[in-house]
């Protein structure tokens, strides 16, 4: 048991480690022919809901060593889920088929830029690139508040539309410091 | 189906005017104290990992008139999911009883300050207000990196850990346009 958590810390220590080295593109045609392929399966993705309806046009896939294992588009309607974006999706297919909650060595194509929700799921994952297409500016021309969501994320608490209030820090903190006395407690 | 999507269109509308109003603090001692027991209640589900360890000590509720309508607490190592933090699976258990994608007249309580993931997830949900105990900092001082990835948010792409490649735009705006197209598309 101990040796296992052990373990868990180790690798993710190495995943944020890795995740922390700038890679250069590669400039290589067919490097460059494989990334148009897979930022097209996103983009596929995204025309489901032309159809579909169960959300937003938006498509994601996450990428590791040259296979597609995570695939996602916008269920937000369907679903009645706020939280279903096609990279949450992608994610949490491509993490559900490598048995891992992070995505080492993995790339995300997503045919929009990620909203603040899915950039945070992006970094929360430690993937190792992320490519998408259209920007947050051109999902607020056809009426989603990607754009907004970001400003607002940048203005302190005060200046929010979501009135937000701290109490209670003391209580919250109490259950840290037991936290902290766990001696092979996971770290994510 | 025109009238279904038009109310939902509509829907959607008045709950985004009403997240644009600041309702202030109520300040009566009744009001604070069903205030206190909600969160000492996302404190009680952020103990549940000393034990369960199946994540960090993280917890949330959601709040409609009075009553928890959705509860959460982090499962991201049990589930191998990177976003199964308790204010995402709070949300998604309240958006699943009420129906809805979207948390009107809602107030979510997570025993420490969301993390930028879960923010973008409770502004997408739009709730009334959010109230919370510990800081980004405190979870820093714990091993955990939402203040990091709050500055990252931050930073032009081209500055960000995770390299970032904007590609194929013009061929994921065909998508946008055909979507702009639909009369009745779902907006939220």
């Amino acid at each position: 048991m101990e040796k296992t958590a052990y373990t868990l810390i180790a690798n993710i220590g190495q995943v944020k480690k890795n995740s922390l080295c700038k890679s250069p593109m590669n400039g290589d045609p067919m490097f460059d022919q494989a990334i148009n392929k897979f930022m097209n399966e996103a983009i596929t993705l995204s025309e489901k809901n032309l159809e579909m309806m169960h959300g937003g046009p938006f498509g994601a896939v996450v990428v590791k060593d040259g296979r597609i294992i995570g695939r996602g588009y916008n269920r937000v309607i369907l679903t009645n889920d706020p939280t279903a974006h096609a990279e949450i999706i992608a994610i949490r297919d491509a993490c559900n088929n490598l048995k891992s909650f992070l995505l080492e060595g993995c790339d995300i194509y997503s045919s929009c830029e990620p909203c603040p929700m899915c950039l945070g799921a992006i970094y929360w994952s430690r993937p190792r690139k992320l490519f998408y297409g259209a920007t947050r500016h051109d999902a607020e021309l056809i009426g989603f508040d990607d754009y907004f969501f970001y400003q607002e994320m940048e203005k302190s608490e005060e200046r929010r539309v979501i009135k937000t209030v701290r109490i209670m820090r003391d209580e919250a903190l109490k259950v840290f410091q037991e936290w902290e006395k766990i001696p092979w407690k996971p770290v994510y």
